[in-house]
């Protein structure tokens, strides 16, 4: 599958289903690296189709027929969540290399094992590119999204030889790889993105509720959770349902944490509350 | 106190209390502006007033005495609000006329109207400025930080004459005047600002607790909350405990509303999530 690296592409056909944000703009990249002699792909949505075939972001159209999928030397699905544990678990033709772009891994580390509990004898390398913003959609798709981003790998197998070519399709857009435990992945994640994102709906669906002429009243604050909350709903409801037991208790979390500030601003003690943010304040500079 | 427009500047002296971000961008827009004959002023911190004179922010230092406030044509408290509070309700000299930039109004209308019945015979006119950032301090002052901002105005008494030189400076700076009650602000504001900036802490605060090191794993979510939450900690504590009784309500609206995806997230109720999310993710389209 993977190719020497003196002479022609890495993969001769690089399969992407999926054409938003995450798979336009690796299809776009892919295609400008040169690693790749085709990019081929599809979308369930028609329009988002026209559209990255439009834009460029595909060679051409072809159906994710399974015998389609297994003549690429890989599968890119760039879909919400729910939808790739049910491909995953329906399987692909023996010898299809399959990787995926999920904010959730365990639930698809699971499909797959079930997959192949069941006879199947596909190849699945797990991935999370830690890139992309609010928007969505192929027009969103834009080179270079990957350059210096992190890819996190969580294999599914020990010693699995294929996460060497997903790693290089990685590297050669740009990005750094990191390898992690599926479930280590997930619990992370629920603590430092989904449970943001909730957090976000959660405010912006207060005031909203609350009055929603003053949504336009906002200052610094709200104005950065509208944004994060301008996220693609059904991929986040998708994460949210999939990370279900682990984005739970980082709810939890924020709740005592949350109680915490509300007692304090209750009892009016203005010191606590400063010695805490002031211990938050710091963690900024701690991020990469 | 206000001169005519045809000559010389609006003011003869501005005094400036507090040369952070705001006081000190406010009073380097002042001196461009030409506005001003002088600008003066000072600094509680030692440190910070040594800056904001080596950076040209006041053209010299004068301590604040009652009789200095009195002599400038217009003073500037940008100071936290509990502290402001306290200056507005030990009072100025008779005609001095004192406006400010604090995030909450109604105890400092409350302060001063205290002042005036125990005898004290100045003006006051409370301001609001939406702008600022995360950073604070003399160093972080800039030249138009003001230009497009709104500046809410709460006047403390029916049709004051005062209103007009306060407002004259601000739209001197580029900003947009809104009138507004003082406890109608402190309501929108404890949901749109004050609100946000607490889940901000509360999120960062609760990851921090959680495992230090996953703060520097987050993708776009988490970075935003950490940039809110580096905000300046005295400053946002005076803010929270000020506006005490309106930011909890506000808090506890938030949490009703994230006991409400919880329990979406708990059932399963992926098609639930994804019709809130997408009722929010428009909210920003109501961004001004």
């Amino acid at each position: 599958m993977i190719k020497g690296t003196t002479t022609g592409p890495l993969f001769k056909s690089v399969y992407i289903l999926g054409t938003g944000l995450i798979g336009g703009s690796l299809a776009l990249d892919i295609k400008a690296s040169g690693m790749a002699g085709t990019v081929v792909g599809s979308d369930s949505n028609g329009e988002a189709l026209r559209r990255a075939l439009d834009l460029g972001i595909l060679d051409h159209h072809l159906p994710p027929t399974l015998e389609n999928l297994r003549r690429s030397d890989l599968v890119v699905l760039a879909i919400p969540v729910l939808q790739l544990a049910r491909m995953l678990e329906d399987g692909f033709a023996p010898g299809t290399l399959v990787t995926d772009v999920g904010s959730v891994k365990l639930p698809l580390v699971r499909a797959y094992q079930e997959a192949c509990r069941q006879g199947s004898d596909y190849d699945f390398v797990p991935g999370h590119p830690i890139a992309g913003d609010e928007k969505s959609g192929p027009q969103a798709a834009r080179r270079g999204l990957f350059r210096g981003a992190r890819v996190i790998l969580t294999p599914a197998r020990e010693a699995d030889p294929q996460v060497e070519a997903v790693a290089a399709m990685w590297t050669g857009v740009g990005a750094r790889i990191q390898v992690m435990e599926a479930e280590h992945h997930d619990e992370v994640f629920a603590w430092v993105s989904h449970l943001p994102h909730m957090a976000a709906y959660s405010i912006v669906n207060s005031v909203l509720e609350k009055d929603r002429s003053w949504v336009s009243m906002s200052g610094g604050g709200l104005k950065d959770y509208t944004r994060i909350a301008a996220s693609n709903p059904g991929m986040w409801a998708d994460i949210a349902v999939a990370n279900r037991e682990l984005l739970l208790q980082a709810m939890a979390g924020l709740r005592t944490g949350l109680d915490e500030i509300y007692s304090a601003i209750e009892s009016g003690d203005r010191d606590s509350l400063e010695d805490l943010f002031k211990r938050v304040a710091t963690a900024r500079r701690e991020m990469r």
